[in-house]
């Protein structure tokens, strides 16, 4: 039998799924699950992206240009420009969800070898993403008693090495829910022109921030023009996760040509994503101003309640739609699976996402879950209720 | 600025593309162009599926499993299974395209700087993905002569080294048409068993084999099961390029858990395209009927009319909807940009892929062309008048 590549062996699986097999035998067993431990939302795609993607008129489904159809790129531009990104449609390439935008930045920016700094807990699958552009991550750590705000700048330096290529920030943040301030984008701008490193944002949550706070992109920032690369997605902006559209965006001309090849090797993003990707641009404003309400109600349940529970903290983020809260437990991964295994309060338990995943310093996060609120608040009381009778009762709880 | 990668300014633009501006100005100044030069079928997308797209009842677009949905990973089953592929579900791997299938398979399976040896002419992005995944096409020449049939199998044994790893064919061939015969993939068989190699093969064109000719697939020969790995897309089959849809297909149950990280890492394939390509898989059997004889029709049209052109060769393939013909030519790259640029017969002209797009050893194919016979056969008929016209009064013709 011919042998795998090392990277075959050595690419993460993706931790939230270790859980499972648990949670499905729990619900072989009846109980129910609060599922906290995904980011697909419950919210409603809007009915004018749906619509869209039921009025289709093509006779036959035909490849679209690799870098995305002229008329969603230049309504994409628009969506940007009202943002003030101040781009052209030439700066922006439409991409297999944003997960592809990631992996091309990757591989279009980074030697294999060379290294970008993330600041961690960060989305577990840039890990992945890396292995298969065989670069290295190397996490700077932030701390959940700053609510996971930038680390220091001069921690970033003690980093950075003659093989370190970029810096990537997804903003606001998953899994903290942490929107960076103006300030601190504007010391990673004095950082990467310092060392002439790339700056990679990703803004799949850029719609979801709360408390009147306001959005920054390093696309705000004047005179960062060839460093910043835009990484972004329908997913959650329109709950469309499923429809796989995404997009790069940078003023960067020679890599935006690099990121081009990649686009044409594998032809094009699909059509019917895009057509029903443009058509939810002209999404009404009140779709947004119920959404972030919703949201911003559940997180407020949820941080107050998760506060309320003697032994647990839980910063309270400024935007997305998770928390990292820290717990009276000796270890996240086992109290995740003794949640689905051996607790239920009531005939119900929650899964939750241990936060170990998020981080990839060993030992990082061992006290630390992540928790989406991406259930109604009704479910979200619940499952506070579970969680606090579970803690409670947990054989390795700890001294809060 | 930052630099690019290696691999970002290594990578290859699609070699289709570099006449497009050629067009595009020949489309300007008012010619009307038969493009023979894409693989996209004017065939319309089978009503059954169309239909599956404009009814969805969702109201969340979500994610799906990263493997694909249960429902359409059993409907593919059955589809595979009705052609005696002998598999079960969770040999199904749903892809972004086969695009993605060829790279994630590539990626599995070999180290950076391991070797894989493509028969050529072959698919110009096979150089792509093997460009990302930093590994190494070894190509091995077929001939024109004898229709692009499998090289010899002493040919390969001189290419296999301690690096190689793979050897892939596409069958019925993307460039050539070529369909191979039992009897080829019984002698690669032997090869890869004894060699331990993998046996990548791509069906993208499966559906389309003409004269009643059999299609066989390395899934078909007992033995091989650890090695094959089947690389598939709807996109030709349904005529349905643009809803990005493939697979990859392996009972190498080790090669499917590495392939499955990698789906993971980039959380699902589209739902909409899902859902529409499992009812595809219901099309009836009077399209497919439909198809093939129209396509018959059409090769023997452009197949005919191009033999009968003076100094023009070229095979009758058995598959696929590509020719591969040899024109008395001095050099395809600049008679095809002269068709676009300086010639016109009736205010129109052809465009053309130049078949060195397909080699990568330096000057094969250097008047050769591929011509993909996606228009109707009267359109053939003018293109076939036009080209003549044009061989007539190029400056660069060589004697026959």
């Amino acid at each position: 039998m011919p042998q795998l590549s090392e990277k075959g062996i050595r690419m993460p699986a993706s931790p939230i799924r270790k859980l499972t097999p648990f949670a499905d035998q729990a619900k072989k067993e009846g109980k129910k699950i609060y599922h906290l431990n995904i980011g697909q939302p419950d919210i409603e795609t809007p009915e004018i992206m749906l619509n869209a993607l039921k009025n289709i008129d093509f006779k036959v489904w035909a490849y679209t240009p690799s870098e995305g159809t002229a008329s969603y790129r230049n309504k994409l531009m628009q969506y940007y420009n009202k943002l003030g990104y101040d781009i052209t449609v030439n700066d922006i390439l439409v991409t297999n969800g944003g997960s592809e935008a990631i992996t091309i930045a990757m591989q279009a920016c980074l030697n294999p070898g060379e290294e970008i700094i993330i600041p961690e807990p960060f989305y577990a699958n840039y890990n992945g993403f890396a292995c298969s552009a065989d670069i290295v991550v190397k996490p700077i750590m932030s701390y959940i008693d700053s609510g996971f705000s930038l680390p220091p700048i001069g921690e970033f330096e003690k980093l950075i090495t003659d093989k370190t290529k970029a810096i990537a920030i997804c903003n606001p943040n998953n899994p903290t829910g942490y929107l960076y301030a103006r300030e601190e984008l504007e010391q990673l701008k004095e950082l990467c022109l310092k060392h002439d490193l790339y700056l990679f944002s990703d803004e799949a949550y850029r719609e979801f921030c709360y408390d009147g706070r306001e959005f920054v992109s390093p696309m705000h920032l004047a005179g960062l023009e060839e460093h910043v690369v835009v990484l972004d997605t329908v997913s959650k902006r329109y709950s469309a996760c499923g429809a796989r559209i995404g997009c790069l965006i940078t003023k960067n001309k020679e890599l935006y040509q690099a990121a081009l090849k990649f686009a044409q090797a594998r032809l094009s993003p699909s059509l019917e994503g895009q057509i029903a990707s443009e058509a939810a641009v002209d999404t009404p404003d009140s779709y947004f101003l119920a959404v972030t309400e919703e949201y911003t109600a559940r997180r407020d349940t949820l941080v107050n309640g998760l506060n309320q529970i003697e032994g647990v903290f839980c910063p309270n983020p400024g935007g997305a739609f998770y928390v990292v809260a820290k717990l009276p437990i000796d270890n996240a991964d086992a109290f995740c699976q003794w949640m689905l295994e051996s607790f239920s309060y009531e005939n119900e338990t929650v899964m939750m996402a241990p936060a170990t995943g998020f981080y990839s310093t060993p030992g990082a996060g061992v006290n630390e879950v992540r928790l989406a609120y991406v259930l109604n608040r009704d479910d979200l009381k619940r499952a506070l209720r579970c969680l606090e009778e579970a803690l409670s009762v947990y054989p390795g709880r700890t001294q809060a």
